[in-house]
Order: C-alpha cells, then structure tokens, then sequence
C-alpha cells in the first residue's frame, strides 16, 4: 500500500486528502475555506493542521500539492497568488518537505488538474491533451506524450490570454478580445450588468428582462451563472452574451488545434455548465476554426472540484 | 565517417545532397527544377536520377526527405501535394527503402527546416522552439523538449490557419483573417492590386503611386517582394499592408507564447526579408499580445534555401 498525501491550495479553499495509489476513493479527506483576509501564513497554519489530523496513524510516501496561482514546478517555489496575500516567493515544496520529511512535489492548478484528468479522468488514455478551465478566469494545462508540458519557464497554457477578436472589449491584461475577456463569468456578468445600466433606452423587448427579475433589478447580484440561467428562458441579452462566451473560447480552441494538433481538450469549471447550447457554440466555432484534416474532441472534465488533489496524487506518484 | 543522403522534394524544384554527419558542408549537391505539368512520377524520376549520381562509390548510412506537403512522419507516406499532382497516399519511405536498401525517414517541409534550425542553425541548444515560414503560405514546425512535436496526427504547426482577426478578409480555408491571410506574400500583392483597381478614386497622395511605378502600372507584376520593395520607398499603401503582415504575424506569435511559452521563435521564408520595419512591428505587437510575463526571443532563421535538406540530415541521425 502506497499512500499519497494530496494538498489543494485554492484561492478560497483549502482541501487535503490521502489516498492509496491505487484506489480511486479516498481515505480521509478534510475542508477548510480560507478565513476573511487569509494570508500565505493563515493558509500555511490551516493547512498544517488539517495535514497534522489526516496523518495521525499513517505515513504517506509522497505529497503532491496543487497551488492556485503561477508555481516554479522544478524548485517547488510559489511566485505569487492573485487571490491571496503574501505569497510571492514562498519555497512550499521545502517548507513542507523540512517539516514533514517527505518528498513533495508542487505545481499550479491548471497543470494539475490536466494531469487529474488526463490520468483518472475524462482524459484517460489521451497522451496528448489541453485541459481548460472557464471559470473565474480562463486557464489551461498540457498533457504532452503523456506528460505535463509547462512550457519553457512554466507559462504555458494561457489560453485565456489568446487573442480571438483585436477589435473586443479591453482585458484587465491591457489587451483587447482575449478568451478570458469574453468566455469568463465575472466577465459575462459585468457585460450584462453594463448593458442594462448604460443601454437601457435601446432594450428591445426580451433584452434583459428575466435577467433584471432573476436578480430583482439588482444589477449587483447578476454573476456568469445568472447570465447562464436567463439564457436558458431565453432572455436575449443572456443569449448573445452567452454566445459570444461560447464563441471566443471556440475560435480560441480550434487556433489551439490548428497549432499543437492534441487528441482531446477537456473543459472544465463554472462556466461549462451553462447548458447544451454553450457547448453546441463552443464545439461548432472550433470545428470551423480548425482546418478539416485537424481533428480532435472536446469533452466534459469529469473530476469536479476534486481535480486539483487527484491530479496532486497523480503528481506525487513521479517522486515515488 | 557516416554519410547521410539529404533530399528535398519542393513545390517547384528538386534538390538532392549528401554530407558527412560531423560536417557542416555538403560533400555532393544536385538540384533540379520540376517541369512544367510536373506530377509525381516525374519528380520520382528526377529524384532518382539525382540520387544515383550522387551516390557513385559511396554508401550513405541513411536517407532524410523533406517533403512540401502533409507527411505521415510514422509510416514515411505522403498524403499529398498541394502544388504538384500525383502525391496522394504514396509510400514515399517505402519506395525508396526498397530501391536503395537504405533506412529512410521522411518529414514535411515545416518540421524538418524546425529541426534545421534546431541542430544546425539559429535554434542551436534552445529545447523549445517554434519555427515559422513566411512566404507563399504561412507554416510552422515545433522542437519542444529537443524533439519535432508533429501533434496527435502530424497537423501541429499551422499557425497560418490560426484566427486573429474574426472581421478581416476571407482566406482560402474559407475563415476570416487567418495569420496567412494577412501575412503571407501572395495576399499582400493581391490586397494592394485590389486596393488599387477598386478604390482608385479615393487614392490620396502616396497611396500607391511608388507601387504602381515599380511595375510599370501593370499590376499584375505585383507581388509580397515588390510591396515591401514599395514600403521601403514610403509608399503609404505599401507600408500599411506591410503593417497588417507584420501585426497579424506578431499576435499569432503571442498566441503561441501564451499557449506554449517556448524559448525562442524562427521565422523563415521570403517575407522575412522585408527589412527592419516589419521585423520591428512583429516583435513589438509579439510582445504586446504575450502576458509580461511570458518572455521569448524572435530570430531569423539561419539556413536559407538548405534548411530543409539540414533538416533532413537531422531527422536521418534518428534512425542511424
């Protein structure tokens, strides 16, 4: 029995777990959302305690940790967390690895949960494939001959950033029409929030109205998910929102096919679950994108909110 | 001594050579221009008349091919031309295995100048790159972790096909401002000849008028080589679709550094040479498109009109 220590470092959550390698079930499993104002020390401390209450009785043979934001995968070293205060810079592959006399891997999630997916999930047997998130943002991670490609300083897989339309509304990275821009959630939300504050006297009819009632005229509340339910009576707003979502992470997709030519892209997060017609967009605008020899497929993650620390075991197992 | 046979089969000529593996001089070297209405046959033809002449008293220890078209790199098949008939499906590996009882390899023309450029030129000792040529059409090759990347089914490399401008001209894919439809060397003479054909009326001052005196008025001499030759000359038309080559290359290169983040990018082929301007807006708009902290660098190629029969050499040591 080999057991492997899992820790997932999310922008508001943390999560370990312990699994035997060769099961797909886990055996303890503890939770702890980030307190108000969480720094890297709060984290460090949860974490600890949570590791210290899992591995009473046992000793894992490796740790494997996803960390929520760009991580050094070779030294272990976290460069920053954009969610979380006081990360720059923090060895947690060594702090971890000098407490727990254990071999410890780490690396960001997009590239964990690509290799989550591609070794126990949707992604099974796909030696090479592109995992995305659409979600609070757009992120992605490669599955290359079976193996992560991180890229040359561990960058790759910013698929958000991809620029699909030079003409489309300005990214919070200074550029216009990226993936992330137009297929994100938060994004969704405040082009449908600015519309109705600042378009009203043009609203036809259906424009917005069962979104305005789904948050009762309070524009604050309107989120990617409300977007995506309006859509779903049919409010016109949300539907083209929706699909210019769906269409910017399509045209996004089939330029990625047209380059790297993978077997399988796997999509996961909030946003891929707005429904039948999000996908239908999404996997015609890519057909179309790519060239006619490029073929692949685009399928649903199948790992959930637990990607991050299966793909952590699936980590661990390469210090074994 | 191991010698390699290097061959090379273009869209419009043949060209044959062989070196000593340690050496970076050809020690024999044959080249042919296809004839008019040429096909397969006839290009087999040439090609082996080259090759026996070549090989006269020596026995190279592999053969290389690099071919302009789409190539099953496993099995060493074809699967067409596009410029020259008769290539579809021939076992091009096989047939030349069974006529010189040589190990062959074979590889399109994109891959295997990636691989030049990787071994012998301006690539050396970067493990991650992308090459590019920018000339009739707009193609790529990969060497990540110091090996071709070919994709799922040897289609990777097409950042010619990759959208960057959804509102921009219809391309011959049948997609709207694809890298190759703005960048390439046929589009720009064709963009400048229909500028001046059918908005002759609002033509203003240098609008032009140094394009129309470089061929004679007789636009149909117009060609990627003449336009740069205009811009160089300040002529304003020149100089903006000169431009748009440049920005439409340079957000595709973003892309790709988000996308992957190799080391180093290669760019190839006659559009290249359009002098200083260009070069300085693809670097510029590169740089733009990619996040801060995506770096790479963005080099001419080194090989020239040999990079695929360099590249051929690389890709026979492989089987040596």
């Amino acid at each position: 029995m080999t057991l492997i220590l899992a820790l997932d470092f999310g922008g508001t959550k943390l999560a370990a777990a312990i699994a035997n390698l060769d099961s797909r079930e886990w055996l303890r499993y503890e939770r702890h959302f980030s307190p108000v104002n969480a720094d890297a020390n709060t984290d460090l401390k949860i974490m600890r305690s949570l590791i210290h209450s899992l591995i009473q009785g046992v000793t894992p043979s490796a740790i494997g940790v996803s960390f929520g934001g760009p991580v050094d995968a070779i030294t272990g070293k976290v460069r920053l967390s954009h969610h979380v205060a006081g990360w720059e810079n923090i060895p947690l592959k060594d702090l971890l690895e000098q407490e727990f006399s254990i071999p410890t891997v780490v690396d960001n999630d997009a590239n964990i949960a690509a290799l989550g997916e591609y070794r126990f999930g949707a992604g099974q047997g796909h030696d090479s494939l592109f995992y995305i998130t659409i979600s609070t943002g757009v992120g992605g991670g490669w599955i290359l001959n079976g193996k992560p490609w991180r890229g040359a300083a561990g960058m790759a897989g910013e698929i958000g950033h991809t620029v699909v339309d030079p003409c489309g509304p300005v990214c919070l990275c200074g550029k216009r029409g990226c993936v992330e821009r137009l297929a994100s959630g938060p994004y969704m939300a405040k082009d449908a929030r600015e519309f109705l504050l600042n378009e009203s006297d043009k609203i036809e009819a259906n424009q917005g109205q069962i979104l305005r009632s789904l948050v009762n005229n309070n524009l604050d509340l309107i989120t990617g998910k409300v977007v995506s339910e309006a859509a779903s009576q049919r409010d016109e707003l949300a539907l083209n929102i929706l699909y210019k979502s769906a269409w910017a992470l399509g045209v996004g997709i089939g330029n990625v096919a047209n380059l790297i030519n993978p077997q399988q892209f796997v999509l996961g997060g909030s946003v891929t679950k707005a429904g039948k017609n999000w996908w239908s967009v999404v996997q015609k605008t890519a057909r179309e994108t790519a060239l006619p020899e490029v073929n692949f497929e685009i399928i649903p993650a199948m790992l959930g909110d637990d990607a991050p620390l299966w793909g952590a075991v699936a980590l661990a197992e390469s210090v074994l």
